[in-house]
């Protein structure tokens, strides 16, 4: 390697790991605002955050970055540099050319905008007034919207947002694999609406102490290998994961009195997106690629380890008996298998996070095709409760009685995170593909789940996914772990299966 | 104002938020590494913080603050700004002389020296090994005395490290301080040892819960004004306290099962800190004046709340019974004259920061006595340990049986931090000077403690003290509030009719 060009490359890794030290830093001031933060500090902690994210901004839109990626992206030069530098080259140069279009000011505003909304939505929620938030979200989706123009169309205008959650992904593409998803669950969904035999999920209902609680979710994320000397569990109001560096990544839960399943399932869920992020090659530390690849594959991880895993009968063949033991006087009269009938229980409910496996994925369609409508056909804001409650209607029989608990119960929109709910089908259906590929390459699979041996699928999935961290495309992912591209079908088989014996349906294959 | 002076000062105003930002960012990374990071994530994290501080420090040494100082410091742009745009101004400037004067290689190497030594001076307290911290210590010193060519010299090489915790002081003006407080405190230490009426306090040292000790600390931090919604409280090794913004003050703890006062009046301690933050100006946030004017005021806040209301026998004559309902069986057969006479035991001992309120000046005046030789004196760092303990003989009567419980006992010296130990008596003296003139102002002031009645206290150092920030030096505040200079006396007077109280002691005036 020529000296300027091992000169270029050492300038641009230190670079690199200036910006990744800002995101550290904005990562923990959205941990800290999120799970205790002072109620009083939070305004100007958005303008803090403000600040150093417009200097994380600057720095990869610099002139300095743009000369060194136009140095290292030289077909000569970069043939030269080892596969890791390349991704990263990669990584920030598209990084680079999103960024480099939007005017400085105009991100700071985003940035500011965003962080204040993010605590005006939980009181908005708190309170049920959506007019309350609508200003803030109607400038989120203003701001969009033009960011959008900056960065370019490629067929539709939703396409640029869908793309930055999960590269190559289009409503074209989206259109189809959903379609297929629907052809197959609602049918599904409406033969166990038929069924006789509906489980009883009254006990799960009772009140059940929160220390109790907490001793639970800390042992199954302990279970499946959850380092707690490389993160820590806290509560906030939404649950969440958040990577600060390999050995720093941190999620929350939210206890419910009354629902025991609530933070059982969430710790699973969060306990999956960390597994993923601790679980990283070291090598790639400090850099872009030390994260998920993309949000599809990191929410496999998430309902892989909640679903997948934590909704089986194998599973609790484990861990019912600590269940039971934690919380006798609710649990000692009721057996296995109707506990695991009541943790499966498929019901059109009103709130995501509190769904089960099956119309999860219809909830995401709502949210999709809702921000299609945004972004692809100029829905107002103003009439996005009505729209909410009409498709809550349309796809799940029931209309929210109020915002609260219809078009203001998701955190996303007030980070402007649009394009990303689609991620949560995704991962149900990278999830289910990889398990039945994990099922042939590890043929003890259900008995090791049975034993409460999770650590041997925990090192396949890190030999697979997680040490790779962002340094393979969702696609070469799944190409590599199973032989094809993304395919609904696994989900809607495991689906079919697995509903089909929890409520006796006629089978007509 | 012209335009051009307007522009620049606009920009200043801009450069000085954004530093303002970096520190935040950095003090929530130094909390949270104190209060519970994962252990795993602490080096990348420490990488992080350097490259943090070193981005904080480079935009306070900018060519561009240099050219908005110079500018604004023209005798006739400077008359034309407001109050505290010109304290902002000469604050600013202070930072940029004495950081400009320095090379950069060589504040670099301080940098990486001072964040060595501290891993350093604990392996060495640990191991009683003041052998192993010595040749890191000398070269501290020598950097230091090295900086103060730099920086300049008025009258004496110490003062140049004085005037950095707390601006104008002298080793002329300390000399007379502490001379006069020892002509008053050495005898009456004296007459304590002699006296027949020395209070038990072994009832303190039993069994403690935890759970309970936490109750009694939040209820204090409520009564005495802390504001949970602009604060918390957590644990740490050692306690401290951290403002991030004025909206965002946090303190720790630390409890011990054996000792039920440590924490309770560390609590206090580090929640007159809090209240100093959490009622500074809103107008001064995110500028260099929005924290305390000095490490001297600052302790006096500390000192004030901790020991001249929290040491007091009006405040247990209120929040005693509390106490006791807190830990009956250790404190129900105790009396409310036993407990306030044993929470102010006098004794002889090694550690400073567990020292009462007499004696702590001494374990101070030694260490300020210390660091004149270092500096004015030319004593050698490995004739340290030697000096140390011939002056703890002298001044308290004991000899360390080894360094770690000696020389070695605090963390300042391996930061770097000489000139600041002098701010802890410094900060006793202020305390009860402006003690005595609150009594004057507020004629209820002992009635109210004993009623619990804390909030007027709080108000009347929020409209003396708290509300200026740095926006008033801490001679004008002392001028302002008594009318006179900082004088010894009034800390001699309130300990002597303290102690001579407590210790049934003839007086001789």
């Amino acid at each position: 390697m020529e000296q300027y060009v091992q000169d270029t490359l050492t300038q641009f890794r230190q670079l690199v790991r200036k910006i990744s030290s800002y995101g550290e830093a904005l990562a923990l001031m959205g941990w800290d605002l999120r799970t205790g933060a002072p109620r009083k500090g939070a305004e100007l902690r958005a303008d803090t955050i403000g600040v150093l994210a417009t200097e994380h901004f600057k720095l990869s839109v610099s002139k300095e970055m743009g000369g060194y990626i136009e140095i290292l992206s030289r077909p000569d030069v970069f043939e030269q540099l080892e596969d890791n530098d390349k991704r990263i080259v990669q990584d920030v140069r598209k990084e680079y050319e999103l960024n480099e279009k939007i005017p400085p000011e105009k991100i700071q505003k985003y940035s500011s905008l965003t962080t204040h909304a993010q605590t005006v939505w939980e009181e908005a929620k708190h309170n049920d007034d959506f007019k309350g938030f609508e200003p803030l979200l109607s400038e989120i989706v203003a701001m969009k919207r033009d960011f959008i123009d900056y960065w370019g169309v490629k067929e539709t205008r939703y396409d640029t947002l869908l793309d930055m959650y999960e590269p190559d992904l289009t409503v074209a593409k989206l259109d189809v694999v959903f379609d297929r998803l629907k052809a197959r669950l609602v049918p599904l969904l409406e033969k166990i609406k038929q069924s006789a035999h509906q489980p009883d999920n009254d006990f799960l209902k009772q009140q059940y102490d929160i220390g109790q609680q907490e001793k639970i979710g800390h042992l199954l994320l302990k279970e499946m290998g959850f380092d707690f000397d490389a993160g820590r569990l806290d509560e906030s109001v939404h649950p969440f994961a958040t990577g600060l560096n390999p050995g720093d990544v941190r999620i929350t839960t939210n206890y419910m009195p009354e629902d025991v399943m609530s933070a059982i399932f969430s710790s699973l869920h969060e306990g999956g997106h960390a597994l993923y992020e601790q679980n990283i090659s070291h090598d790639l530390a400090g850099t872009p690629l030390a994260t998920g690849t993309s949000m599809g594959i990191h929410e496999s991880q998430s309902r892989f380890w909640e679903n997948v895993v934590g909704r089986s009968r194998s599973f609790w063949d484990r861990y019912y008996s600590d269940l039971q033991q934690l919380f006798p006087e609710q649990l000692k009269e009721v057996s296995l298998d109707t506990f695991y009938r009541a943790a499966n229980r498929v019901e059109n409910t009103l709130i995501r996070i509190e769904a089960d496996e099956l119309t999860y994925n219809l909830h995401i369609i709502i949210r999709y095709e809702i921000e299609k409508m945004l972004f692809n056909e100029g829905l107002d804001v103003k009439d996005l409760p009505k729209v909410w409650n009409s498709k809550y209607q349309e796809y799940l029989g029931i209309t929210p009685p109020n915002d609260a608990l219809g078009v203001l119960q998701d955190v996303h929109w007030s980070g402007g995170d649009f394009g990303y709910f689609a991620s949560y089908s995704l991962g149900n259906m990278y999830a289910a593909q990889m398990t039945h590929t994990m099922r042939k390459e590890l043929p003890d699979f259900e008995k090791w789940i049975a034993e409460g041996n999770l650590l041997p699928i925990k090192e396949w999935l890190t030999d697979k996914i997680y040490k790779y961290g962002k340094s393979r495309t969702p696609s070469e992912l799944i190409q590599q772990i199973t032989g094809e591209d993304l395919n609904p079908d696994y989900l809607a088989d495991y689906l079919e299966e697995k509903y089909n014996e929890i409520y006796h349906l006629q089978t007509s294959n």
